[in-house]
């Protein structure tokens, strides 16, 4: 079978792309980076393989971490979280998992399934459930698209492991594994999605692990450049668009319930002098207004970027008087469904807001 | 093997002696006196086998209900939560269960066990884990004596199950139970302490759902001959005293994390006229001061029953005007060791008191 292995310019790569498709969520890659970059170092491979390569008997599930990004900021995550809820799910099902796929390729999320296969010595596959970041599990493409979100197994620092067989739905599961994460600490990692490759083959968003390097890799090169076109070499590996330029002037954000919502306020510069732009978040970016007409809505991207370096502004990051370019880029098409935006649109975060492309807005 | 069945009058006794040993708290065993009733008659046997008489081999759990008793006087259970746990638990561990034992005798979790075991067409064990009733899953004697907790498995009424492989300790599977309890909607079935037959005569205190029905009987008796002693009645079956008796003047009660608590006044009359006592409680009573003096401590048994016709008085029923007796009865040499005195003492309970044996501080 064809796969690539991931090499430490890769995981700069791949931290920066997935802080970007983050949208402000999924957690700050740094920690993960790091982790991978070690695991790296002590000879551990990880590997990749593209969604079409993979045999349709392989058994798969999705590891991540789940809880308030604020909260891995202070409570570093152990390491040791990934493996044992994998671990767990297959004690649980009796059967080897052969490979993982990202639920998220939107920030930590993104690295988090590299460092448990790359401990386990089976591949990651190049594709994700989101193409973004989401705060809850039913906005995973394989629970969208009918997948069972039973079993599910979760495990925190400490060694306590928990395994979710049946249940009502995923609703339920949601709401009874972001009560176990935030009675674990605020984060606890996750194993769900136990699916074949052909589940994964119809339900998943391909190469998305491929796309963040290459998001990545423009930075990254333009920042070698000190090149003054850092946006628009971002934009160049995206259908995307600039929403706005400006100065971070005011942040309201709490931590709650095992997320962290708020809005952040920003007045304009260069082009978009005069002009002032609101961003509402729960964990990643919902709704962006520009002087109060909304310009992006999720399940579209909205993403915060320094405007000098193209790093991406997570949400536990913003505060008062960060320059920063505002990019919108389309979600993946699998997200734009009817089904899909029942789950993620606006509505589904309590925004009176029908969807519309960041296309036809602009 | 010898067992005896349970039959209607049965059932009313125990729920009488049940409610007595509950020390105010295990929830009503109304409700789930009704349903075990309802079993009968459709024909279903609840048997039971004396503790001795298990075998060896026996693969044995406990299963109750977990939650604030509060919540379940309106919240009925829906009566498929017990068979649920145990079956999640069964599925686990990949075997059948060959018998049911209480974990608490007092209170609700007396008859819960039976429900289940009569829809699973297997025995209760004349035993329990407590010999009155505790908040807490640390508290029961399995525990106390070094039986593992894990794996542990929870239900609700809605079908959501989890199943707790492995972790930390009893103290970390209290947490995480007791928080999906109050996530299900304030109360779940429990199944866990999964033990043999030699595990559970080491551990369990014996002969209690007798003793639950003995001192039902001398109350129905006591009732049927309008005898007015029905106090000492009571006090028969046991080697308890007469702490207090009074009116209840005044109830200061808070239902929070999956607990109910506070404390209840009275005012003395016939021998104790001019006296006063207070009862702190958490879902079971811990403390009785008599004129500032204590007089009774956890893990002894402070009772408090209807002065009139004997009927226990719960945590939940208590308030103003009731006229009541308190009891204090004597408990389990297996809850006066100094290992379990450090789970079920005062101290554990946050009071800054040695336990005394009621018998001494009389």
């Amino acid at each position: 079978m064809k796969t690539w292995k991931i090499k430490e310019q890769d995981l700069e790569s791949i931290a920066i792309g997935a802080g970007i498709l983050g949208t402000g969520g999924g957690g700050n890659p740094h920690v993960g980076k790091l982790m991978a970059n070690r695991l790296l170092r002590e000879g551990l491979d990880v590997e990749v393989v593209a969604l079409n390569d993979v045999p349709d008997e392989w058994r798969i599930c999705t590891v991540g971490g789940m809880g308030a990004p604020t909260v891995t900021i202070e409570k570093l995550p152990r390491g040791t979280e990934s493996v044992g809820a994998v671990r767990a799910l297959e004690s649980h099902v009796g059967h080897r998992i052969d490979a993982l796929i990202p639920a998220e390729i939107g920030g930590g999320n993104s690295i988090e399934p590299m460092i448990a296969a790359a401990r386990m010595g089976i591949p990651i596959i190049d594709a994700d459930g989101m193409g973004r970041a989401f705060p809850t599990l039913p906005m995973i493409t394989y629970f969208i698209y009918s997948l069972s979100c039973f079993p599910c197994a979760v495990c925190d620092d400490k060694g306590n492991q928990i395994v979710y067989p049946s249940g009502v739905n995923v609703h339920w599961l949601e709401r009874l594994t972001r009560s176990a994460a935030v009675e674990m600490g605020g984060h606890a990692a996750c194993a769900v999605a136990y699916m074949s490759g052909a589940d994964a083959r119809r339900t998943a968003i391909a190469g998305t692990l491929s796309w963040a390097r290459e998001i990545g890799e423009k930075v990254r090169g333009a920042r070698q450049r000190h090149s003054d076109s850092i946006i628009s070499e971002i934009l160049s590996a995206t259908d995307g668009t600039v929403l706005f330029e400006g100065k971070i002037v005011d942040v309201d954000r709490r931590t709650a319930d095992g997320w962290v919502r708020g809005r952040v306020q920003m007045e304009g510069a260069q082009a978009y002098a005069g002009s002032e732009m609101t961003i509402s978040f729960q964990n990643e970016n919902l709704i962006a207004w520009r002087d109060g007409i909304v310009v992006a809505t999720v399940p579209d991207l909205i993403c915060i970027v320094n405007s000098d370096d193209g790093e991406p502004v997570t949400t536990e990051m913003l505060r008062y008087g960060y320059r920063v370019s505002v990019l919108g880029i389309p979600c993946s098409p699998k997200l734009r469904t009817p089904e899909a935006l029942e789950v993620v649109g606006p509505r589904a975060f309590g925004y009176e807001l029908a969807f519309q492309p960041l296309e036809d807005l602009a």
